[in-house]
């Protein structure tokens, strides 16, 4: 590696792309984000994506730099050893081979990854778990996904579906997710899930018993968020209060599943949940410690490099991708 | 390796100890079984373990062959990296240093292990899962626990704590395990588990109600056995077919959280309860199924070593420090 190497980095999500040059020592050069525009259909998608990353590995080489890899990082199933996108419903991709796409029009080598996987391989490497060798990373945002990174490298399953974490069992016969099943940890610990049982509960009881708290009802009601449920709760807001508390026993449960199969040494939350502060970590880890009987209790920590995370995590994978070719 | 090398391998239990001499292909030239008469304290057993294993040295050059490496599996909480017995209830140990014990009496590279990672590892490679990179291999005998083996490696965790599927929820608000937690899976699903709650349920309803059903009353009422459960319910017996039908659809959750985290090909399932065949996998596929939304099905398997595997995965375990070495 020289000093004037760049690798070029994509975090590709559902409503923008966060792109940045970053130097092999994680040293962001410079960012842009652009929007995805999903609803423009997959072909569209793509060639935003490989025009942004063209676009990137030009800007890098007027600047006297020299890009030498591409990370691009989706949603969804990613099949990283065939670089494929699996499936990801929010960019609209069925079986992409995003990464013989993007190394064909770019001529760099080039790694395709999975968001969250990226994001925790980031913040185990970089991040708010850098001192530990075994790292669950745990996104809570719209829906709950994690990354099991060990040594510094992420599971990623057989199929490239490994870590989710927000579709695990917490609630026999409770709300049904988006995912059709009825219990899931992301139905009822999702910043989403929380603002929608709040806001249905706080319309009135005929309301909240009229069926299941999942489906998002288009009725126009306002909806009240995640954190505006969390400030309510730390206000002592009785009905806040209910919401918040139930939303973090399940997230201690699903974390104490995740402690019990993973044995890490450092959990670190990131997404739009984990802002809440000490009032998601207070109650959060201790309601946890209740549930570890003799399993060693992880460090619970907030994550470090908030929304960078993913793209950041993409430079990794490309360099990985170097180190390896 | 010599075609007379071999490795002298132990899988040490709270009443036995198999023990044998085998090849580097897997190949078992001798096995002994040793009582492991744990009630005899933590410093008699490690005696033991040493005099067996020295003993079956003894026994390979006696008869021209050359043991290489020892392997020693134990249950509990093991740090394979450290070669600590961190915690082994059933034997006694806390923090034995039994990887430096047995290596110093030896004389010969030692590799001390958890005994269903061993297992698991063995299966993956040789057993059940040995087409498959991703395997979860589960064993449901008096407790439940896991290994998780990706590319012929058995995860260990942080601790030498990881894979313990039979410590998650699975029942909120349910029977409480023997780790101190309501709704654990083991609490429900384990071999002992569902003899316990037949017996129990069928003492009639008054006893029923009278307490949690994971505490071994000690009443010493006869205790049917999970195989007799397994049949009864097979014959169409009403309570044997409701309680088997409650720790499939357990054992369903359980397997579908370590899916939705693990991702992998296959998942072998071993132990007693595993011998019960079509009656246990038949109706477990099919309630797996119903909880899989999104994620592939993993091949639902039973495993093919048998009680063997431990020993066998000790084997690998001391073959793989050879190569490490």
């Amino acid at each position: 590696m020289r000093v004037d190497d760049v690798v070029v980095a994509l975090d590709v999500g559902g409503t923008g792309m966060k792109c940045a040059l970053i130097r092999p020592d994680g040293t962001v050069l410079h960012a842009e984000r652009h929007p995805t525009d999903a609803g423009r259909g997959a072909e569209a998608v793509i060639g935003t994506i490989l025009a942004v990353a063209d676009g990137l590995a030009g800007k890098a080489r007027a600047d006297g730099l020299t890009p030498t890899a591409l990370g691009i990082v989706v949603p969804g199933v990613v099949d990283e050893a065939r670089g494929v996108a699996v499936w990801s419903a929010n960019v609209g991709f069925r079986d992409v081979p995003l990464r013989e796409l993007a190394s064909a029009r770019l001529g760099l080598p080039t790694a395709l990854g999975h968001d969250v996987r990226a994001g925790g391989l980031a913040e185990a490497r970089l991040g708010a778990g850098r001192d530990a060798g075994h790292v669950l990373f745990v996104a809570i945002g719209t829906g709950i996904a994690a990354a099991h990174v060990v040594a510094g490298s992420a599971a990623t399953g057989a199929h490239g579906a490994a870590g989710e974490l927000g579709h695990i069992l917490v609630r026999a016969g409770g709300p049904v997710c988006g995912c059709g099943r009825p219990g899931c940890l992301e139905a009822i610990a999702s910043a989403s899930a929380i603002a929608r049982r709040y806001t249905r509960l706080a319309a009135g009881p005929a309301e909240a018993d009229a069926g299941h708290e999942s489906a998002p009802t288009g009725r126009g009601r306002a909806t009240v968020t995640a954190a505006e449920v969390a400030a309510r709760a730390a206000a002592g807001e009785p009905l806040a209060s209910q919401v918040w508390r139930e939303a973090v026993a399940a997230l201690a449960d699903g974390l104490a599943t995740g402690q019990a199969l993973f044995d890490v040494e450092t959990i670190v939350l990131g997404g739009g949940l984990a802002q809440a502060g000490a009032g998601l970590f207070d109650p959060l880890r201790s309601a946890l410690r209740d549930r570890l009987t003799f399993h060693r209790e992880p460090r619970l920590v907030p994550a470090a490099l908030g929304d960078e995370a993913g793209c950041l995590g993409a430079a990794l994978l490309a360099l990985d991708q170097l180190e390896t070719t």
